[in-house]
């Protein structure tokens, strides 16, 4: 006798199971409900027709139910949303949303992928006006850009600075948009640390986007938006995407357990409380591999393995649970901006003793004409040199690097197996030495006790109370921009210069990248100046870091001229 | 007392030695013997002053003498040969090139970092002529670009189908320049396996390059070279890159043991057999670390890492010895080629039992507009899943999927590893399920029986011999090109015509791709029929492997139309 497994939702996690399924067993009798008109779309895709680098909203969704049913038997009902659950009958109730007509289901198997909601809080008046809107999905994506059209809106605002503002908000902007993101954070983008972020703070208004930190939408009018700071904005349009919350009516009207993040509880197999209801995708809470604690992962790559797994487990096939490590990348406008693993505030949640290591080489060849400096942060345990994370940011190819720590996370590797990781080069792709091998030996150098190091976040402090700071790049260098009260003192001169430096008080070395100041460090350690340290990032780091608040608060600048090359 | 540390050899190897001992001890006496006139130069960057990408030769050295001195206190001498060595005396020999004049250096530790000479075989008549080059130095490459201007030539011959012959045939041809490329083996790029070169064959003749292969020159004229064929090309000029072999001229003077494979024996720490004598670099033999045996890679990030292996072991810092897997990419005009590890060739040498996944999904997500196909092909250990390497081809980002794969072979990682991967993902960077994480599933799918699967190098047999080759595409896709017998039942028709199927002979079935395929593989076998194969690499696959030896041999193709998208 053939199964029937039933499937709430139609995207990334329900599309999937429903798949496998059909791979594994021919005779299945599959059947996907989703409430929406279209199963199958690319929620990812979805900003990218607000610019038109998608140009068509139709091409958004991937396969429609006549493609389902002919090419894998299996049977796509769309508008078409299960309203409850009887657990002991084994049967669901599925109401048409476009007929209101009711019926009743029964399966052997149901998988609940009813994704996450965009949170919309209550307490914003005028969260519910027709100019308010979220990207979900392609009804939405339809109606924000019809709606921008239809009142000839120029100004947007975006609220939230996660993955899907900060698209959004670069997408209206190269439609020609003007564009205002509200933040209530000292930050966008989350899983970047705020050293590493302010590089995206300036991209963004290097761009033209207006970013307000700090501050929230209190309520939205017709035209206007105001903020919990006082402020009015005037605008056409305003995208919520502060987050998501997972959709979890279902599960609680069956009385299937919650976990303690809020999202849906499941086992190894993704099994709910209830061991014939899977559940899989944005709704659930899963297991960090770092962490060791469980926490919620919105992503589509991590849905797609649990729809897999949990498909598999119907029939028998065990599956590998190896936890999540949460590794992500997002285009803003020519940087881009990747990370996985923990950084530093993930890490401190955690109770995980960490050190770190921040460094700016080239990302390629410095002879090739497209070579850019890349901003790389490499987050690692002390005192075991694990590998816990990574951020790298920059014009070239970020996501490589990230990609490399990632995998790297997953088999337990540390420094001393980074260091070794023999990566293919040629000029067009990077250097001999890969930036996360330069970041390994770094961190290295650091745990093995060789140098000591300051961050870029402790520079102004350091320049306010006027520590002795040393500039070892050459002097053309330091005349087009340096740290206000630098000496410089090029590497090329410092052991016949020695006497210049104090021996009663800390001395800071800095260069461009760090690379310089290393080696000035050692050469001052090794002729007796033992209390020295090297400002890691250097004055590309610290130029990045200065900047954006700099613009933003008109605050006294450290630096005479800023310089990011 | 401090420590005088020779070096023979000032490019990569011998400069990352000079500089590490530095950084280790800032009294140390490092002197750095270069026979040519340039220390520090970008060897890999050479071709690329060929086209111009590199506008000036002089930038492809990176820093001279003086700079080496100022910021290193490193005494690097060039223009100067070491000519012999006296262990016992713990002496060199050295020769002023310029002046001949000769005098002797004492040293604690020497370093040969000698490289590597270009193969330039005597049978080959004119092999020394003035319009005979290679590409090893900045000389080189300045005597080269000097002769192909004051002679005008327009065309030049390109001897050899490694990276560098491939690097110097493409920048002459994006120069504006007619470049045939000679190569004896049937194949260009030893890196990749034949199937998946065919990718590069095809990029080659398709940019105007003529191509020639299993030919080598016989003989060398002023104005032209002749092949072992008979033919002859009138030619301005020859580049020379076959390959080469470590120079060890200093190495046998001094009687230290030679490896098996030519190069310079070295222990865990790149001690030669003199333990105060030290060999790093193109010039001595590797321990492979999959297939545990030695072997040469003469590579520059190599060569880094056993500088400063080897600087540390004089000072007592132990280090960690990997052995090498040889990881490496080329840009062949539009296409990015990268390897790691074992490709088919070597794993039959090494006698290791595997088995191949040969993918060719998207780069990223499909509806972006520069979204590629990417040709990946895996090679794993059977049957125990672990990873020995991979290649891939493609316009998009081909090398981040080795640096991943490379770093799974680093850490033993095995085809349920891989699946596991989570990696960063957005539209314009790859796929929820990346290019990795798909050929891993279908790895497993091999490994544990779900299907079986044809090779594209069988197709044509499978064509001859009149198989029943199933195309699972739309009929409109078929229309626009197809396997000449083969029959058109799309996926979305199989269940309804599967009375048209065969059940008393092997059933071949194949899409674009092979996704399509693999579910009407597993819809055939759910309606029992069991002897059915799927056709790895699909469509895509058959018209890359089989286009480039149908244009050069005139043969009668396989296909209607070619199809490469």
């Amino acid at each position: 006798m053939s199964k029937r497994i039933l499937i709430v939702g139609g995207v990334a996690g329900g599309a999937s199971v429903a798949a496998r399924v059909r791979r594994i067993d021919e005779q299945a009798d599959v059947v996907m409900f989703e409430r929406g008109p279209n199963v199958s779309f690319s929620n990812c895709g979805l900003p990218y027709h607000l610019s038109g680098i998608i140009p068509s909203s139709d091409d958004l969704v991937l396969m429609d139910p006549v493609v389902f049913k002919n090419q894998y038997n299996i049977d796509a009902r769309v508008n078409t949303e299960v309203v409850s659950i009887d657990k002991e009958a084994k049967t669901v109730t599925v109401k048409n949303v476009l007929t209101n007509e009711e019926s009743t289901e029964g399966y052997d198997k149901l998988v609940l992928a009813p994704g996450a909601n965009a949170i919309l809080p209550k307490s914003i008046s005028g969260i519910d006006g027709e100019n308010v809107f979220i990207v979900k999905n392609v009804v939405d994506i339809k109606a924000l850009t019809a709606y921008v059209e239809a009142n000839n809106a120029q100004h947007v605002t975006v609220v939230g600075g996660g993955f899907i503002g900060v698209e959004v908000a670069e997408n209206f902007k190269l439609a020609g948009k003007d564009v205002t993101l509200v933040e209530a954070m000292d930050q966008i983008m989350n899983p970047f640390d705020l050293d590493m972020v302010q590089i995206l703070h300036k991209e963004m208004i290097d761009h033209g986007i207006e970013l307000v930190l700090s501050d929230a939408v209190s309520s939205i009018a017709k035209d206007s938006v105001t903020l919990a700071s006082g402020r009015t904005i005037e605008t056409g349009a305003v995208v919520m995407a502060i987050g998501v919350h997972p959709e979890v009516t279902l599960a609680k009207q069956a009385n299937l357990d919650l976990g303690e993040t809020g999202g849906i509880k499941v086992n190894h197999h993704y099994q709910t409380s209830d061991k014939d209801i899977y559940a899989v995708g944005d709704a659930i809470e899963v297991f960090h591999s770092i962490t060791r604690s469980v926490t919620r992962l919105p992503l589509a790559g991590p849905a797609q393995r649990q729809a897999r797994a949990a498909a598999d487990h119907m029939y028998g096939i065990p599956h590998n649970n190896k936890g999540v490590i949460g590794s992500s990348v997002v285009q803003v406008f020519d940087q881009t901006a990747a990370a996985t693993g923990l950084n530093e505030k993930a890490a401190q949640r955690a109770g995980i003793p960490y050190d770190i290591v921040y460094i700016i080489p080239g990302d390629k060849v410095g002879l090739m004409p497209d070579s850019n400096p890349l901003h790389f942060k490499l987050v690692y345990e002390y005192p075991t040199g694990r590998i816990l994370g990574a951020q790298a940011i920059g014009k070239g190819n970020a996501d490589k690097r990230i990609d490399v720590i990632a995998t790297m996370i997953t088999m337990g590797g540390t420094l001393e197996d980074l260091k070794e990781l023999e990566l293919c080069y040629a000029p067009p792709f990077g250097t001999a030495k890969d930036v996360v091998n330069h970041a390994a030996l770094v961190g290295l150098n650091l745990l093995y006790g060789r140098f000591e190091q300051v961050r870029v976040d402790e520079v102004r402090g350091l320049v306010e109370s006027g520590a002795f700071i040393i500039d070892v790049r050459e002097e053309d260098e330091y005349a087009l921009g340096h740290l206000i009260n630098a000496v410089n003192i090029p590497l090329s001169q410092i052991r016949d210069r020695i006497d210049e430096i104090p021996t009663d008080k800390p001395v800071y070395v800095h260069c461009r990248s760090s690379q310089r100041s290393y080696n000035a460090l050692l050469a001052l350690k090794g002729n007796g100046i033992e209390n020295v340290f090297n400002i890691s990032g250097s004055y590309l780091g610290i130029c990045c870091h200065e900047y954006f608040n700099d613009q933003m608060t008109g605050r006294e600048k450290i630096v005479t001229e800023y310089n990011f090359n």
